[in-house]
This record gives C-alpha cells, sequence and structure tokens, in this order.
C-alpha cells in the first residue's frame, strides 16, 4: 500500500481536479474564501465560495479501527452523558483547573450561578465526536494498527455537514472511473464509507426539538444555532439546518452568539424567546440551542457574553451542550479517565466488557500536577530523551497551542509551575505513513499525511436532579464519521484553520 | 398584485439575502464568477463559485397561461420534430437565408457533406425550450394575458440545471418564513410550481442513450458534453450531468468543441469513439452527443472547427441535436410558421385543434424578403410610427443583436438590403408590469422586470429516411420550465450574458 495513491499523469489529475471542483460547488462541499484569498472589499456582501479543503483521494483506514470506533460510539456517549450528569465528580475536575484556567472557572461560576435560581431544564443533548488516530505501537514488531482517542468533543463538533459530502465526492469519482485502474482492488464500492453525519446530526436536533414537547403559550417553536459572525464554515452547519427541515420539519434559525441578549428573552418560567430582527411581530419558543459558538475564550470578548451564556444557560430549552456537558469535554476529565490504573472510568461504565473497549482507545495521559502521576509526568516532560514520545495539551478546549515532543522540555522551561497543571502530557499516537493529495484554494499539494478518524454520536438524557425522577438517556446513538486528513509536517487539525483537509475512509 | 413584491426593511431583505446566498452555494445554484467580479490571475485553479443571478420573490405568473404552456410542450415537439425530418422543406427555408446566413449556409454543406457518404444514425433527440412571454392585448380594453412565443430552440437549451434548484430555493424561502406576512395570500405551496426540469432532461438524455443500444464492439457507453471552454455556467450542465448518472447509471464526458478532433475517432461504421485524454487506454463508444456548444457562429472560430461539426454530425452516434434539428429552429422556420395565413402549420400538425392551440401562441412575424409578407413588412420597419411596435431578430441563432421599436428604420437604412432577408419582423409581445429583486455579483437591484417563460420538452424520433422504415416518436414529454427574469430597462434575456436571472413561477 506504500504506492497509494498512485502518481496522477498531468491529465489524469486535471480531470479529477475539475470534476472534484464542479462537484464539489454543485453539492455545497464548499467554504467562504479566506481574506488572504478574497479580501472583503473585492466581495464586500460575501457570495463567493470555494471548494472547501479535500483530499483528491480517500484515505486507506484498517476496517477493523474503523468498525471499533462506530461500534463503541455508544458507550463514549453513555460515558460523557454520565460524566455531565455527575456534578460532584465534575466539581473535583474543575476545582483542579479553576486556578490556572479562566475560561473553566468562568463556565463553572455561570453553572453555579444557574444553580442558585435553579436548573429548570433536565433534558441535555450531547452532538459529540470522538476523535482517534491509528496507533501502530513501535515497540512492537509486528503491529496491530489500534485506535487511540485524541480527544473528545462536546461541543461544537465540526464538519458533520461536510463529511457526507466528501465521502459521496469520494464515490462520485470512483462511479465515474477518475481515479486510475491501478487503484480498482483498493477504491471500490464496499470500502468506500458513507458518512451519515448530515442526517444522523440533524436527527439528533430533531430529538431535542420533539423532547421539549409543546410551547406552553402555542408559540411556534425552533432551534437556536448559536453561531459565530462570521463564520466562513457555514455550509457545514447549513447542511444540518436544511436536514433538519427536509427531514423533520423542524424550523431553525442562526444567532450570532454577540447578538444573544439583543434577540432573545426569558420568559416568567425561563421559556427561551427568540424574536427574529427581521420578522419583530413573531417570537418563537426555543426547544434546543446548539451552540456552534461560546466553546472557546475567544468568544466571550466582552463581559455580556457571560452573561448571554448564563441567559441561555438558565433557559428552558435544551442545551447542545449544557456548560455541564461542555466542561466533561474539557482535556482534565480525558485525562484523569486516561490516567494509568484510573478507577474513574469504571465509576461512569460499570460494565466491565464495555469499559475495556473504551480503555483500549485511551493513549496514556497525565496530569502535570503534585499527584504521583504527576510527578513522573513532569520527569517524563522536561527530560529532552523521554519528552520525544509526548505531546502536551493545554487543557482548554478549541485546539491550538500544542507543544509537541522535543519543543516539551524548554516550554516549561519557560512556564511558571504554578501554570504547569493548565497542560496535560499525552503519549504520541504514532499514525501509519500514509500519503494523499490535498487541494486548498486550488493549490494541490501532496505528500505524507496524517488521518484522524472522528465518530460522532447523538445522546439525549433527563438529568435527575432537575425534576426529582431517576436519570435516562432517551436517545443514544453513532451518527456518522468525519476522516480529517493534515499534511504530517504539520502538527495541528482544524481544517477550517487552515491545517487540514475533509477526508473518507477506504477501508483496507 | 402592483405592490407584489413588497419593499423589504433592512432586516428583512438582510435575512432573506443571507438565507439566499448560502442556501445556493449549498444547492450548486452557482456560477462561475464574472471576470469583471473575479480575475483569473486570482483564481487560476478556476476555484470560486457564486450564486447564480436569482430573483429574491418568484414572479407573478397567470397560472392558466402557465398550464397552457407546459400543455402544448408535447405538440411543439412534435412539430419541430415533423420539420426536422422534412429535409425537403428545411431546403426550401435554407436556400431563402444561405446568401445572407454564411452560420446557416455551413451548417447546411455539412449536413450535404454528410448525406454524401450516408447518415448512419435513424434516430435524433431533441432537448428542446420554447420561450414565451405573457402579452397583453394593449388594443383590448380588458386584456386577458395569453402566452407569445418568443423563440424555440432546438439546442443547447440551458438553464433547466438552475431552474430547478431556484424553485427549490423560493420554496426554501416561504417554507422558512422569510417572506413578509403581507405575501402570505400571494406566495404559497400550491402556487410554486416545482420545476423538474434537471431531471426530466437526463431522463431524456437517458433516453437516447438507451435507445442506441449496445455497442457492437462491447466498448463501454457513454454520452458526450460538447461544450465550450471555458463554461462559468458549467453548473448548470454538471446538475444534468449528476441526475444522468445518479439516476440512470449512465455515464458522461465533457468534451470542450475544440479538442473533439483530438479525442474522438470515428470506427469504419462510423461509431464514435470518444478517447478521455485522463485515461488513453480506455476507448467509450459514444451513444449520445449533447451539444453544448456549436450553436452560434463563435464557437467556429478555424476551419477545423466545421470538420470537428462534420466529423460528430457523420458518426452514428445520436445528435442533439442534429444539424436539421438545429436548422429547424432558425428564427426563418418561426417565422414562416408565424407569417399570417401561412400554411405551414398545418403541413406538419394536421390535427386542427392542436394546431390552433399552437397558433395561438404564435406573435405574427414577417419576412423582409420580397415576398408580399415582405414587402408588407418592409413598410412597418421602415416608417417610424409603425416601428414601434415591432423587433427586427437576426435569423441566426444564439441571442444578441435583436434591434427594438424606434431603433429598427436608422439600422435598416444603414444596412444594404440585400442582407434584409437576414433579419425577420415581430410584433413586440407586451407583457404586463412586473416587479421584483434580482441578486447579481452580491448586488440586490429592484425594479420593473420582464418574465420569460421557457417550457423544456424531450423528443426522441426516429427518422424514416436513414433506416427505410416509417419515421416514428419515441418519446415525447414535457420537462420542466423555466422562468427567467430581466430588467425592464433591458431588452435582452440570457442570464449568463449578465442580463437576467433565474426565476420561478408564483401561479396567480
Amino acid at each position: 500500500m506504500t504506492d497509494y495513491p498512485p502518481e496522477l499523469s498531468a491529465e489524469e489529475q486535471n480531470f479529477i481536479f475539475t470534476e472534484l471542483k464542479d462537484w464539489s460547488i454543485a453539492h455545497g462541499l464548499a467554504v467562504r474564501p479566506a481574506p488572504s484569498f478574497v479580501q472583503q472589499s473585492q466581495d464586500p456582501a460575501g457570495v463567493l465560495a470555494t471548494t472547501a479543503p479535500v483530499t483528491i483521494f480517500p484515505s486507506l483506514f484498517p476496517r477493523r479501527c474503523f468498525e471499533e470506533g462506530l461500534s463503541i460510539q455508544k458507550a463514549y456517549n453513555e460515558l460523557y452523558s454520565a460524566i455531565a450528569r455527575d456534578e460532584d465528580w465534575l466539581q473535583g475536575i474543575v476545582e483542579e483547573l479553576v486556578h490556572v484556567d479562566d475560561f473553566v472557572a468562568k463556565l463553572w461560576q455561570t453553572h453555579l450561578a444557574v444553580k442558585k435560581t435553579g436548573y429548570v431544564q433536565g433534558l441535555s443533548l450531547g452532538l459529540f465526536r470522538s476523535d482517534y488516530m491509528v496507533h501502530e505501537d513501535p515497540s512492537h514488531s509486528n503491529p496491530a494498527p489500534g485506535l487511540k482517542q485524541v480527544e473528545f468533543n462536546t461541543i461544537a463538533s465540526s464538519f458533520g455537514g461536510l463529511s457526507s459530502q466528501v465521502s459521496a465526492m469520494h464515490r462520485y469519482l470512483l462511479n465515474l472511473g477518475a481515479y486510475p485502474s491501478s487503484t480498482s482492488a483498493i477504491i471500490k464500492a464496499d470500502a468506500l464509507k458513507q458518512s451519515q453525519s448530515t442526517l444522523q446530526l440533524a436527527k439528533g436536533l430533531a430529538a431535542g426539538h420533539k423532547a421539549y414537547g409543546e410551547s406552553r403559550c402555542k408559540r411556534s417553536l425552533c432551534v437556536l444555532f448559536v453561531v459565530q459572525d462570521p463564520e466562513r464554515n457555514v455550509f457545514d452547519q447549513r447542511h444540518l439546518e436544511y436536514a433538519l427541515l427536509e427531514e423533520y420539519g423542524v424550523r431553525s434559525f442562526r444567532l450570532p452568539f454577540g447578538k444573544t441578549l439583543a434577540y432573545t428573552a426569558l420568559d416568567e418560567d425561563q421559556t427561551l424567546i427568540y424574536t427574529p430582527p427581521h420578522s419583530p411581530s413573531i417570537s418563537y419558543e426555543v426547544t434546543t440551542i446548539y451552540f456552534r459558538a461560546g466553546y472557546s475564550p475567544d468568544d466571550y470578548v466582552k463581559e455580556e457574553d457571560w452573561e448571554a451564556r448564563l441567559h441561555l444557560e438558565k433557559s428552558r430549552a435544551i442545551k447542545c451542550p449544557s456548560i455541564l456537558t461542555q466542561l466533561a469535554g474539557c482535556k482534565k476529565v480525558q485525562q484523569v479517565l486516561a490516567t494509568p490504573h484510573s478507577p474513574h472510568l469504571k465509576r461512569f461504565l460499570p460494565d466491565d466488557a464495555v469499559a475495556s473497549r473504551l480503555l483500549k482507545t485511551f493513549a496514556p495521559i497525565y496530569p502535570l500536577d503534585k499527584s504521583d502521576a504527576g510527578k513522573e509526568a513532569r520527569k517524563l516532560a522536561t527530560d529532552p530523551s523521554s519528552s520525544t514520545r509526548y505531546v502536551l495539551k493545554p487543557q482548554r478546549e478549541g485546539g491550538g497551542n500544542n507543544i509537541y515532543r522535543k519543543a516539551i522540555p524548554p516550554f516549561l522551561q519557560k512556564l511558571p509551575e504554578t501554570q504547569w497543571p493548565a497542560y496535560i502530557l499525552m503519549e504520541m499516537i504514532e499514525p501509519p505513513p500514509l500519503k494523499n493529495a490535498i487541494i486548498r484554494n486550488g493549490v494541490l499539494e501532496r505528500g505524507g499525511v496524517i488521518c484522524e478518524l472522528g465518530v460522532y454520536g447523538v445522546c439525549l438524557w433527563r438529568d435527575g436532579s432537575v425534576s426529582g425522577e431517576e436519570g435516562e438517556i432517551l436517545e443514544n446513538f453513532e451518527a456518522g464519521y468525519l476522516l480529517r486528513t493534515k499534511g504530517d509536517q504539520s502538527e495541528e487539525g482544524g481544517v477550517a484553520a487552515g491545517f487540514g483537509a475533509v477526508d473518507s475512509c477506504c477501508l483496507v
């Protein structure tokens, strides 16, 4: 497989490129162009679009790993739903972070402020994504590839809308015979996996919407997409909105996070009322708040933004996610679960067989605190000979700023030790060497790549503490996948940030 | 209805505009940007796209006219198929044109050249579009609106791929509640007509493909889209290609007309073989040639282009259209049919009831030749007081260069009389005053508009003269519609040329 994908002749490349750039626009596999490509002054109305960064070929992915990732998603949903419902446990996690992570501290304070007046909505929705890489243990002579989790996203899991389109595009290119005949034993119909992420994520939002029930005052109901503004990755989100309307008849509106207080209000019973600026005479009752903003400190530029988050959290709308669910996704949680010999996984997943399948996907993660594991981690991280097997990650959400391998010791040297606990140390996952070609802004780049598999999951649950009933899971399903591929010289993911491309799996 | 569409508040307009610009890209209702918007140097790979010029509101259209236009399309298909099969009659038409229209002359010569060696394909396919305007006779006190035909297109009838998307977009905006509530009695589900043009035109191509039969030498079969290069309106065509593959499993390739001789060859039995440049080892047998180029003299820049047309016409592939079918669409044919008291319609449509329905859609058309009707026309055209009710149109295909009303006399004065027969004189259609708002390149323009309804038709027939059998029609169906809307200050159609927008019908 080392010669996959094959080199393309100029004519082959030209053909695929032409097909790809037309198909992508015809099917909304698109992004708004970066300012470096099209300046705002050239297109003040923002009508231009371009092909989203995509791979030309579907990347090879071990079938067993793919199937395992999808089949354990329901257990992951259950795990994170259980964590989000365990406020006491989460409090212990948060208390270790509040002094080093302002963002976590603010989220927690917001949660506490809601608690003071009382949560009025017992239902919570999670549109999750568990991200993995294939790991080939370099210490084994004949390594069987396994999945290792990179992170678990509990808020604003993106690219579900584009992922379905990429897998459809690769299938189109196959059906067209666009791939060289030398690939015919590899790229074939039953090897290409269609991601159902658009439909499944929309189904999740529709489930929340339905579970909310009827309006108490006969208002029209809607789902609210709380978004960043501007948003270059808007089509990814739009595909969910369109599916929600077409497949489930559910209305949704997009609300820039910064406009929350301007266009929403709380009724006396904390019902969230949205009044669209374009039709001020009609108000909608919000059943479900889907956050595609608010996940990163960058979204909170002024104090009013925290008020807005509090305002939304207080409301009777179902939050996707709630603050507790968002906090369940912080890296500290992943770390305590994945710290060798951790007792925590068993707490949330009493079924040993299920827990052990998840455990296999954990890469060892250490805290940088004063615990025993923390002390061990500090040694590993500050020693240049061992640090090369690790990555240092900030606990907070939003990606970026990871420190890799030999850069870790000098980084820590400059950082006051009091701030070390804001990071976790994770054993590097060693993915198999792969190649692919990526198109971005019309430029084709070939080379070594690293693939990250994201498995989407939908979970809707009732938190017993609000209603005084038993907590229960109402919906729990795997919701398609994302394959994100980046050049192996870069060590960051995040397609919209300009570091990768959307891909699909060709199972081998 | 004179206050339709209503004025929009800034917020309403902003909302609709945002919805429209996102939906359009997410659904391939797009064009490549004009060079005046994005220079080639900025985007050499041509990956940028923009919303196709569209109307914000569906335009009002009389229900009876709409239904009549769709229901007579099969009769129009039959008529033009009969004309295309009547070589002797067409020859008479062409002989009147060859001295003034080089393009018609060249087409006819090409036909004769094929005839010399003999046509080997008796099947012909037409993807037609009959274009109308609503006419309110100004001489009547209470005019009942009627449809009047602007032209009948027998080659490269465009916008079928985008038209389906525009009607879907207007429906989306309705379902979203994006239109002001004051329009709710007008814009409603049963008034919005969904155009099925993409699927129906693809069905037509698939019918041709299937009727061709199997390959005599077990080659893979394909449909060939013969296209202009570059093509800004590429997504319109792509939607047909995708539907052809997805709905009917039929492969198609795009071949720039100028590359015809480079990539196609004729077998000894005139089978047309296409060898894609990206996979030179695999050859395809072409079942159907779909011309989206070659309809205008501008497509024939060098002598080789005429060789290419001859080469294709000679082949055993089904032509959509053949040269005779293309010639059947020349304005001279429309003129002789629509010349008052013309005997020709009866020749092709012996059924009086059917013929009289078509006749009602003819606007009086006069030749500018030396016949009696021609003499009358010359008087009308050169007199400034009567010329205001007329338009002067070139006989050749491709749009553009129409001369309107009071501009006609001075235009004819400058034109040598020998060239006058290259034009026909047509009574102006007087459409009802309408308003709408058009978005183009992100700029919104409101104002008075003129709408043109195009009804697509598919016809597949066997020309008896090739096989020695009876001629017969194998497929004949109406294939959706196009509403094309332009500002009423401009007097040209043609959205891609920058003079109009794609629209959909809101029946009243």
